[in-house]
């Protein structure tokens, strides 16, 4: 097992990775404070491990799982309000721990009730899947979609602990998989070149799901992404540069309404366009971005958007991105492999004839 | 001008207090940071001042004014969940700043809106009632209510400013004005007997809403809840001190439906019975306890529950409370005038008999 530590001051934690520890009761004991445990999951989840997650924390707590149906559509308030009606009628008090055992959907949603149940209680994130290990269980960011935009209300709550079951991986879809990678290459490219080269030279492992190569590609995303929030845990400055590919993905997202595409396939897709932004805008080399795609194609993910969107269409949904400022969307961009920046500097003009490139 | 610091380190923020400060832009501008304002309201108070804080943020911010029915029924995740409809069309981004102008109840929601869209913008509060001036709009307490108990959904986020007119107080109904001494009578009657005195001696001035009484009461009620804000901002200990007589007070309200009763109406009981509470619990003496029915008294406030209220069911009511930890309800209770503790350690009969001398 490998621990990383997400060095927050008072709110700092660990995540934990390495196979089977799922049921290992001694890694929740310590974060779980009051006589209730609260375990988030869904339908999909449930059958492959709620049991054994439920007999570690059996010994420990009193257990009261609640299993909603799969998928993003139910990331709304709405979903909020009635996970809490089944706490309130357990009843759940301050002192109870919510487990978040699924997916980034889970995750979000699991976290969000945590950080407004009764003003905030802890909670504790199993992350099943690889996109949720290497990204969304780590940093705190929680919330819901709204039909304007994804992830428009939530708040900031961090995890008291992140348990992260590289066997469980295993029992992942291929293509949900692959769309995990995409969030792994995104540390290669905004802050780490010498793991952008490890994983140019390891994906056929790693898409054979090697034991040892999957705990490798887990703590190095996470050691990446808890380095960024640590230094910047609101989002303030720096953190926005884990968001490269997203201004795009995310508008990707919204245009096809959250349904047909994988989270981590928009961000792949998302990530070629801004590469390519950033050599219309003159800061990375053509050479260096040639090498993105190749790596997503071997990832199986897409390497361009969909094509029947507009590019009209597509810059009014990213100016209501979050990280639009007065009508301006920021974009994260590469000076090189391995370095990212944000800029809100950019001639309008670049981004319509990139858009134009890809889009209708 | 009267200015009380709320001191939370990177989080500390200005309360100011005065005559007339409504529309003084100068005290908004440096709290204001993006290009848009979004101010919620209600109906009620939007006829009275929502012109003077529009036109004292004209030549500063685009203002987007939102007016939101009256009263503590549209409290709810709905009422939320269409503000942020609002704010996603104008559109407002992260830099947008949320000005709550009305009572307890706007500006909760606006709040908690603010706490959780696109995870948490800036908010200035601009209390218009007594109750809003003296507690509500100090110290991060947001949220909304759930048909299963008050304040159950929400979170702890700061405004960067309080502006606290008291000129707008002279319009408000007797009743609510009353209402609102209940909350100012509970500072000094948990860690303020100079101010309890006070208080006694110069009641009838307050009733007559002389500007400074007036002005004194705000300002001490302002620095008694400030200080213990700053000493724990999420309540994990003496801030519980602040709700004495609300849980007694939360279980009234639950028990009318949040109907008939006003929020001070209710803690005035409260009060009265966790005031009997400590008697019983041989930690206040009854001569003591003989001084809060009287200022409770002279300033019209209820004495007791309403009678139809049934102590089972107000028992069943006070082990939902946020206050509750493993099914045990912590009361506030005082050991002397002027000087609250928190307690779980009651003898159960102590309280039933408490109970049974005030309800059915």
């Amino acid at each position: 097992m490998k621990t990383v530590r997400v060095e927050l001051g008072e709110r700092a934690y660990p995540i934990h990775i390495g196979a089977g520890l799922l049921d290992n009761t001694d890694l929740y004991k310590p974060h779980i404070k009051g006589a209730k445990v609260f375990i988030i999951t869904n339908e999909t989840v449930a059958p492959l491990c709620l049991d054994k997650v439920e007999s570690a924390l059996a010994p420990i707590a009193e257990v009261h799982p609640s299993i909603l149906p799969d998928g993003e559509s139910h990331k709304r308030l709405s979903t909020i309000e009635s996970i809490v009606d089944q706490m309130l009628s357990v009843p759940c008090d301050r002192k109870t721990t919510v487990v978040a055992l699924g997916g980034g959907v889970v995750g979000d949603i699991a976290g969000f009730t945590a950080a407004c149940y009764q003003r905030g209680i802890r909670f504790i994130q199993v992350p099943t899947t690889l996109l949720a290990q290497v990204d969304s269980s780590v940093g705190g960011k929680t919330g819901v979609n709204h039909p304007l935009g994804k992830n428009m209300i939530g708040a900031f709550h961090q995890p008291v602990c992140v348990i992260a079951d590289s066997e469980i991986l295993t029992s992942l879809p291929e293509r949900e998989f692959c769309a995990g990678l995409a969030e792994v290459i995104k540390y290669g490219l905004i802050r780490d070149l010498e793991f952008f080269e490890w994983l140019e030279n390891n994906i056929e492992s790693l898409l054979q799901r090697e034991s040892n190569a999957v705990a490798y590609a887990v703590e190095q995303s996470c050691r990446n992404k808890a380095a960024v929030v640590a230094e910047d845990e609101t989002e303030s400055g720096i953190r926005a540069i884990l968001n490269f590919g997203h201004t795009f993905g995310h508008a990707i997202e919204t245009g096809l309404n959250y349904k047909d595409w994988l989270h981590g396939e928009a961000v792949a897709a998302g990530m070629v366009m801004a590469g390519e932004l950033s050599v219309r805008l003159g800061l990375l080399s053509n050479q260096e971005n040639q090498r993105i795609k190749p790596l997503l194609k071997k990832t199986k993910l897409p390497i361009s958007p969909p094509r029947h969107l507009n590019a009209k269409e597509f810059k009014s949904i990213m100016a209501v991105d979050k990280k639009a400022e007065a009508g301006t969307v920021k974009f994260i961009v590469l000076n090189q492999l391995g370095n990212a920046q944000i800029t809100s500097d950019y001639d309008n003009e670049i981004l319509d004839s990139t858009l134009a490139s890809f889009l209708g």
